[in-house]
């Protein structure tokens, strides 16, 4: 077994930087394409099998040190029971948003045990047929929020925000119910064989720091302060606002997930040396061609120079027209740097 | 005349905060489609009583301390004879990126004053017509070449910073030439009764601090260091990524933009207290209603607390869906506060 990515986590000294890619099992891969077919994200998450033939799909092309499991953020809805679809170009699609008191409490109480027993299965697949980590993942509820407050959602999430502004008891309760099933997903996950839990908040940047603090940190912190006490390694992951990492820190994770909109190392600064940091190259950069995308990535290692408890990624998601070829000079020139010859003063 | 705003520029102090709001002349107004038509923002642009009008209408809703040009950035395309067209949904389109050798030199030296000489006659009928400061304004280059390297351009700007990593010479030919156009226009905009100029790169959130510092900053700093040296105040706005305030304050501005992403103070504290700031109201906010709305607007001068300085704006332009009423009662608002009780021990 390959536990570099856990040991990054822990920030044990390594000898060398692991690496995975948010999105790597995705569009970017050929074989991603046949495999799928002409299903959708979520039919394919309901076929154990083949949601784990995607996951592990990439260790097919690079030397990876970790596989991320192939579902959807908005994939918590189809276990609470929502009539969910993935519209091309938009994203998460509800039948009407939950914004009144009705609709809020028509949602009932479920064991994600039971109605996403499939992605459990995924998993448990998955942990007998890999010898690198698996990362599980849920939304973050701020996220799942953007989905469900308006649907289909705005370019600048005005209805969410006023809703949040406006309704903070509703708020409240729609908050507080994501992150009591969340956390019990994410647990679940890790029972079925998840190395650890990444918290995808990918719309947190939207927020500014005082609105971040008071209707949305909260809720992050039940899931990660949970995780935290069941021992399950924990990624905090957002992008979009730089000013928000303190918060982040604070919500909690293990690693905090940096984007490119920070140069890692004044990122790392920030979320304290008693986290380990994941994230920071532009995706884009791999649209460039393999020249621009080293250098990128040399970049992140030199600022980094060996300090413990860095897990290579990009910031967000490989974009679907990556060269795979770009994505395996990365993987390998990044797992050819000695960390033992980078390392400082560091510890 | 009234002229707060150009003395909050300069840091005097004031008796109460000046108050205009970006793109306020335009959807959010009833009378503005009246008096627009079925024209594009090109065509009123073209008309300069028109865009004289437009440019003055808000003042007939709400007592705002500056104007500012009704103008596109992408006006200045049209001054460069490049055929621009505004397609909904999408902004500025060109017949063709901008991306080889061959039609970056195609690019000819024109002189603003003749090309742009219907936006001139603009502010020459507002200086006589208006008795608050008209802000004139510019796109950054970096703004304008998410226009031009890609057209129409991607959501996470990959033709652009593409571009910009492989081709650093045409790069800097390109946004040599917007630099100095650009400035021949702001100060060809004062010279015609602008009191001001602000520099507008929309996009430069898309950005980290490096690249922003090695890329962007050079050319924006022309642009401001000419207008400084000409004795015109300016204003550096940008969105979308708080790691490049220390930046953008570098390149230069008598005042700096802040969007909501972070708190005004510790906005401030990160530009230094030799800027005057603008901004930081989610624009979203004023779609919360009136009482939301003001909350959130007192909050900003609750952390400003009086220190000379600031310009009351939002973080980003006016959302086109913004009840007049809402505008109108932030506005009064902003308006009753005393800075003299507000202000402590600053200066």
């Amino acid at each position: 077994m390959n536990d570099r990515f856990i040991r990054a986590l822990r920030r044990e000294p390594l000898d060398r930087t692991p690496v995975w890619f948010m999105r790597q099992a995705g569009r970017s891969l050929p074989r991603y394409h046949e495999l799928k077919g002409g299903r959708d994200l979520l039919e394919v998450t309901r076929d154990a099998e083949l949601a784990a033939r995607i996951t592990a799909l990439p260790l097919d092309y690079f030397p990876l040190d970790a596989a991320v499991l192939f579902a959807d953020i908005s994939t918590i809805f189809v276990g609470a029971g929502l009539d969910v679809r993935i519209e091309k170009g938009v994203g998460p699609v509800l039948p009407h948003p939950y914004d009144t008191a009705e609709r809020i409490r028509s949602l009932r109480p479920f064991d994600p045990r039971d109605t996403l027993d499939f992605v459990l299965e995924t998993l448990q697949i998955l942990r007998a047929r890999l010898d690198v980590p698996v990362v599980g993942f849920v939304g973050a509820p701020f996220t799942l929020m953007t989905y469900l407050v308006e649907s289909p959602r705005s370019k600048d999430r005005h209805g969410t925000k006023t809703f949040m502004w406006r309704e903070r008891e509703l708020w409240d309760e729609l908050m507080s119910y994501w992150a009591e099933h969340l956390l019990e997903f994410a647990a679940a996950q890790v029972e079925a064989g998840a190395a650890g839990i990444q918290l995808f908040d990918s719309w947190a940047g939207a927020l500014g720091p005082e609105d971040y603090r008071e209707h949305v940190l909260p809720y992050s912190r039940r899931i990660l302060a949970g995780l935290a006490e069941r021992h399950v390694l924990s990624i905090h992951f957002a992008t979009g606002n730089p000013a928000l990492l303190p918060l982040l820190a604070e919500a909690g994770g293990d690693g905090i997930g940096l984007d490119w909109r920070i140069q890692i190392d004044e990122g790392w600064r920030i979320v304290g040396y008693d986290r380990a940091v994941q994230g920071n190259l532009d995706p884009v950069s791999l649209l460039a061609g393999r020249e621009v995308a080293i250098a990128r990535a040399d970049e992140i290692l030199r600022r980094v120079a060996g300090r413990p408890g860095h897990v290579f990624n990009v910031g967000h998601g490989l974009l679907p027209q990556t060269d795979p070829e770009v994505i395996g000079a990365v993987v390998e020139h990044v797992q050819s740097v000695d960390l033992n010859a980078l390392r400082g003063g560091h510890e």
